[in-house]
């Protein structure tokens, strides 16, 4: 058991690399780092968040947070709004130029998965998500 | 196919977070960063190696390998060994305390692993992890 689960996290370490530079070489025109990219995507889908939200639903530390939310903000691509439910922490919002870039990156990202020969169906992609997604819960990560 | 795919690639994404959070945690007393540790783990699988190869084997540039290399001997944990093979490329080597380092880790990620309550079998284990192959492979990394 030991040994298998151990093979499938080099797999994720060795596979998050890859997609790390794949999507650097994808996205090399626009100013949005990675990480700033996945906070662009975690409005989309959630609407407004405040930064501890956001740093729970990614599984990291809201100074890394705060940080590529300043870095957003001053790219113009989220404001900060005063939010009445929590006092200390402004509301993270899309503008309308953070919206396009996301919009932008994503369907640059479809294009290339479309576009890859992938040895792999539909139901082994979706069984290896579920799995990837037990091992998450198991070692302390929400599902 | 691109839905089931996407999936795929968020868990991965938020398991190597878990797995960044839960390694830091589990090594707070050793001087070596996740980085270092992959490095030290590659030099016992793999034997002394240069940084090329080191950086080719982890998907990642040679100039983040090098300052992994450059703190771990200042830790005393590699040793740089003048290479007949590669005149510009010293072989990068466990010393005995690197070693020892390494050991200590993998023992301590061991006892984790051993303990988890896993909602999958060793059977999903290896399925995904062969998954995961197929998909780096097709991103463009070597399987």
């Amino acid at each position: 058991m030991a040994h298998a689960l151990d093979g499938l996290l080099d797999q994720v370490r060795l596979l998050w690399h890859v997609m790390g530079r794949a999507a650097e070489s994808l996205h090399r025109d626009e100013p949005v780092t990675l990480g700033g990219r996945a906070v662009l995507e975690f409005l989309v889908r959630n609407g407004p968040a405040v930064v501890p939200d956001i740093a729970r639903g990614r599984h990291v530390t809201r100074q890394h947070i705060q940080a590529l939310v300043n870095a957003l903000r001053e790219l113009r691509l989220v404001s900060l709004d005063d939010n009445p439910a929590h006092r200390r922490s402004a509301l993270v919002r899309l503008t309308p130029e953070g919206r396009k870039a996301i919009d932008r990156m994503t369907r640059r990202e479809r294009r290339l998965l479309d576009g890859l020969a992938l040895k792999a169906r539909p139901d082994d992609l979706r069984r290896a998500a579920a799995t990837l997604s037990a091992v998450r819960e198991a070692l302390g990560g929400r599902p």
